[in-house]
């Protein structure tokens, strides 16, 4: 497969003779071929705008990606891993065409590692340092993220700010309640008693514990490092009157007291960082009565790899997704039982299909708040995720565990599936 | 909690003056207070026959553990390992009451490692290198165990020798009825569709293999290296007209040749030993197609540990239970996505304890064919893997894998208990 080189008419440039015309555009024609070599023959054409292209032979493209000149192009030879980010989110780089569908297919066709040259491997050693989830350190990388501003998020997460995969049971549900049908699941997987203690490690703006405290009749405590969060999160209980049975509480999870009947933490171990997880377990240990269990959710890999710098840059300072390899590491070390694991990825892939298109009908007021380079970046780290889950190049694990002795097990799974609220199995779709 | 030492009526030894008899009851006394500590002070009552006792304090004893002689303390202090089923084995050691519940009292009360002293390491290593699963080791391991004699089994497996763990959806099935429900769930869980190649590997008697193509319209290879095994299960596939459609092999898994669209394995991977999940990841990685999955059903253990040496001299010599950490060592180096893990120990604990009622039944039959020293052993395998079970010391589980690129995947689980077969869910008995 030899890309068809498209020849295009070139006008002339003022101030260049046809020959140095010529010259430029074989460049160029050069570079552009090189790109598509290393994205690995992807089903995309290629193009500089006013310049040469590069298209698949055997299929029809499923996208354009323009690149406003050479100097992009010599930008994503040299730094592949932040190069189409950094042109994108400047509008240097533009995508005719569906911008998830194309970044699934450069999923499909890049080699998982090709894009770790010795620079990007470089910045991206500069940036562990730099980022790592010390008590200062995390602090730092959660307030760059989740601090951004409530009202922003409110723009395109559902109202109670549930920011983490959603369960879709019935495809035709809204992110409302494929949010709380999530919340239903993990309560029920956690096999949640009225009276409980539970512990929201990571609880965010708030609603799964609201959700716990209100419909099963447990007590919670909340911790999450991110001040607007917490401030959000109290005072929705307060609204709510479950202020007595609730606490929010801004702090860092490795400082975390008390005894509780059930763990839960949903989305936020990507902020631990695997060189932590020792800590992390030894922190449950601490917490969990000794029959108690827990429930984790995360994003996760099949094979131990970084966030792209891009990502590390601009959207999640110091993150890290694990395989479940890794996440063991958690567990093993304390004799918990793993009861249960549950790979949601194509429920992640819907949810942030929904983010997204909100965040589009937002785009304006995004724009004029943050201005458009940060519209560009949030829309491809949304895009990029859902490319990501759709191609499998990232999981979403649920993980139930327990402690050894824990006697309460469910005999089947048959339960989690048994009530009418989960009677609609229609399928959603498979991508 | 001192335990309460029973003065026992100490017949008169003849040839003994009164105070040689009254030191040798103190050394015995104190033998058994020093086996009592050892094993975490349980509620069980150990007793010498016609000798002093220990009994629990504050609870009424689950069972008496009587010893023959002196010699029987000093071994089980020498081999805790080994000590206490050589001498159960050898009716040195009985056990008055409830055997299972004994058992697992001791499973609750020693701490598992230590029973690990220098000599159970020794002897654990040369077993280690003795027993281990090379080519020519795995065969001969294998024959030790499964080409005992078909009619053996028989005589406690259900009719069609499935020697794995069941499921029981429903408390009041059958054995025969959960093994059936076992191999559908896993059947389903492998989403099976006509026409599909099926590699089964651990074929044992046949009668996955068998269901597979018999309900679901599926091709199996079925690999065994039992040769009375796959002679059994070859005979079956004519008897049912299936012998187009499965072919049974006598060999070893890293020689299986072929490609396939799902990959099954249930309780095979326990006789690989972790030093060969490289290889077991390798081959599955060569035998499976670009978008194939599979399942893999293994017993497990929350950490790391082996087998005792007496379960390696006796019943299962070079088995291992690994954890799902080990496990993961298989599927990462090969980018498969786990999409599924569930812990079923609770469901293994009821299996065995079907077959050891059964096993009960045919006592005098396997002592008329094997010796009342092979029925003893036996006893103690089966009651000891209840309890195992049933105590957290054992785990058992599914786990369902696919290729990275793996399209049908099911949105949800709830089609794994939607039909009818599925409907009772009433519990199983929790321990």
């Amino acid at each position: 497969m030899v890309p068809k080189l498209i020849a295009h008419h070139q006008p002339a440039q003022p101030g260049l003779s046809a020959d140095q015309t010529s010259t430029y555009s074989r460049l160029d024609q050069w570079l552009l071929e090189k790109i598509y070599q290393s994205a690995g023959r992807p089903a995309i054409r290629l193009a500089l705008v006013n310049g040469p292209a590069v298209s698949p032979e055997n299929s029809p493209p499923i996208a354009t990606i323009r690149f406003r000149n050479r100097k992009t192009l010599f930008g994503l030879i040299l730094d592949p891993d932040s190069g189409f980010g950094d042109a994108y989110s400047d509008g240097r780089i533009t995508v005719e065409g569906d911008l998830v569908a194309a970044l699934e297919e450069f999923h499909r066709t890049t080699p998982p590692f090709d894009s770790q040259n010795w620079y990007t491997r470089a910045v991206s050693r500069c940036l562990g340092f730099a980022q790592r989830n010390s008590l200062r350190g995390a602090h730092s990388n959660i307030h760059r993220h989740y601090d951004l501003s409530n009202d922003f998020f409110r723009l395109w997460l559902d109202p109670q700010l549930s920011y983490s995969c959603a369960y879709f049971p019935s495809a035709s549900m809204t992110i409302e309640e494929a949010q709380a049908a999530k919340m239903d699941y993990i309560c029920r997987k956690l096999n949640l008693q009225p009276g409980e203690r539970v512990v929201d490690v990571g609880s965010g703006w708030g609603a799964l514990a609201l959700h716990m405290a209100r419909h099963y009749g447990v007590t919670v405590r909340g911790y999450s490092i991110s001040r607007e969060q917490v401030v959000w999160a109290r005072r929705r209980a307060q609204e709510l009157g479950l202020d007595q049975r609730i606490e929010f509480i801004q702090d860092d999870y490795r400082s975390i007291s008390g005894k509780y009947d059930a763990f839960v933490s949903v989305g936020m171990l990507e902020h631990v960082g695997p060189e932590h997880y020792g800590q992390m377990g030894r922190v449950i240990h601490r917490l969990l009565e000794g029959s108690g269990r827990g429930l984790l959710q995360v994003i996760g890999r099949n094979q131990p790899r970084p966030f792209s710098n891009w990502v590390h840059k601009h959207i999640f300072p110091g993150a890290y997704a694990p395989s479940l390899r890794q996440v063991m590491d958690i567990f093993e070390p304390w004799n918990f039982s793993i009861l249960d694991v549950e790979n949601l990825r194509l429920h992640y892939a819907r949810t942030l299909q929904c983010w997204l298109e909100r965040f589009e009908d937002a785009a304006s007021i995004v724009s004029a708040q943050f201005g458009p380079k940060f519209v560009n970046t949030w829309r491809l780290y949304l895009a990029g995720s859902i490319a990501g889950f759709r191609a499998g190049a990232l999981q979403l694990f649920q993980v139930v565990f327990a402690r050894g002795n824990y006697r309460a097990l469910h005999p089947t799974r048959a339960h989690l599936y048994s009530d009418e609220g989960q009677k609609e199995h229609a399928a959603v779709a498979v991508v």
